[in-house]
C-alpha cells in the first residue's frame, strides 16, 4: 500500500523529533504522550493529515491543545513536520503509520477527539470496508477515545457522509452538529477550511459535516 | 386550517371517554395522565396519528406503555378512538387538537417518546416553519418531554428528513440509530409500519429515519 519512491522524505522523518516513525520502529509511545509533550492537555488527532493545512491552522488557534496528525505518506507528510520543528510548535506532533495500527500508539482513553477531514470516500461498494468511518475503523477508535471524545467528520462526498451518519450512529455514537451545507450554516465561521476544502468551496459544491460523541458503550 | 364538515365526527369524538377534545373545551389533563391511565407507565405521544394503524400495532405490542395519539383531523381520529373503545384498550388515549398547542396537555417531563410518522414534508422553502421538526416545534417537544426522553422520526421525504437531522442534532438532541433506507436496515425487522408507509415500500421507495434524545439542554 506505502509509496516508498521518495527515501529522502523517510530519512527526514527518521530525523524529526516531532515525527513517531511507523509501527516498523514502534517506540513505546503508547500511554506517554504526557510526557512526550511535557504536560497533560487533551490530544486531538487529525486522521490522514497530508500536508498539514489544517492542524498547522487549528494547533496555532488551540495552544491548550496537543494535535497529532497521522499520515501514512511519507512524501506529504514532511511538510508539516517540518513545520512543526522550524516554528518550535510544542503542541504539534506526527505519526507517520496506517490507521488501522492507530492501537499501538495510544493506551485506552488517552485520545480526546478524532478529525477526519476528506477522508478517501472509496466510492465502489467492494471498497466500503476501507472507508474510515466503516465499522471496523470505529472499532479501533473506540480503543483510543475517551469516553465523551469526539469523532469531528467532513467530507464533499454525500454517499460517504451518509454512510458515515449511518455507521456512527448505529455503533455507540451519539451525533449533534450535523449539517448538509457547511458553508452556509451557523458552523462556518468556526470552520477551519482544508486546502482541498477551498477548492471545493470555491467551486460552489456543498460540505457536509458532522461531531460524533463516544458513549462508551 | 381545522375541516368541519363532520359534524357527526366531531360529536362522536365529544362522547369518546379515550378522547381528550381539543383546546377549546379544554380539561385539565396536563399533569393528570396518570389518573387517567390509572397507572404510572411512561407516556408515548404520536403526533399526526392519522386513522392510527401504528398507534394500534405498538399499543397491542407494549401494554406496558401508554400511548397517546395526537390528530387535528377529526374525520380521521375516530377510527382509532372508536377501535380503543371497542376493544377496550387501556393503554390508548387520543387528542383532538393541533401540535402547537402541546404544552396545553402534558406538564413538563410527563413524555417521554414522541413519534413523528410521515408527517407533512411541508416542501416549499416559505412553508419549512410548518415542519414538525422546526425548532419552533422542537422547543414545545422540550416543554413535554424528559430529559432522556427521545423523538423517534421517520418520512420518505429525503429534504425533509436532513432538514431534520440538521435541526435536531442542532438543537439540543443527539441523534441515534439513522438509516436513509429502513427497509434494508438493521432496524427494519421492528419497524411498525404505517399504512402510508406499505405502499411507500410496495412502490420500491426508500424510508428515512432517525431517534433523537433530548439532552435537557
Amino acid at each position: 500500500m506505502r509509496i516508498r519512491n521518495k527515501p529522502w522524505a523517510e530519512d527526514e522523518l527518521r530525523k524529526n523529533p516531532r515525527v513517531i516513525f511507523g509501527p516498523e520502529t514502534k517506540k513505546n509511545i503508547s500511554g506517554h504522550w504526557q510526557e512526550f509533550f511535557g504536560n497533560s492537555n487533551p490530544i486531538h488527532l487529525e486522521i490522514g493529515t497530508g500536508k498539514g493545512h489544517f492542524i498547522i491552522e487549528i494547533a496555532e488557534q488551540h495552544p491548550e491543545i496537543n494535535f497529532i496528525g497521522f499520515e501514512k505518506v511519507e512524501e506529504v507528510l514532511i511538510y508539516p513536520a517540518r513545520y512543526a520543528v522550524e516554528y518550535d510548535k510544542k503542541n504539534m506532533a506526527f505519526i507517520y503509520g496506517d490507521a488501522q495500527f492507530i492501537t499501538n500508539y495510544f493506551a485506552p482513553g488517552e485520545v480526546e477527539r478524532i478529525y477526519l477531514n476528506f477522508s478517501d470516500p472509496w466510492p465502489k461498494k467492494r471498497h466500503h470496508k476501507r472507508r474510515l468511518t466503516h465499522p471496523r475503523f470505529l472499532n479501533l477508535y473506540k480503543e483510543v477515545l475517551k469516553v465523551g471524545g469526539e469523532i469531528h467528520f467532513k467530507t464533499d462526498n454525500r454517499d460517504f457522509f451518509e454512510f458515515s451518519l449511518e455507521k456512527l450512529s448505529g455503533n455507540g455514537f451519539l451525533l449533534k452538529n450535523i449539517t448538509f451545507d457547511l458553508h452556509n450554516s451557523e458552523y462556518a465561521e468556526k470552520n477551519i477550511m482544508t486546502r482541498y476544502e477551498k477548492k471545493w468551496v470555491e467551486m460552489g459544491k456543498a460540505i457536509y459535516r458532522l461531531e460524533a460523541i463516544w458513549t462508551g458503550k
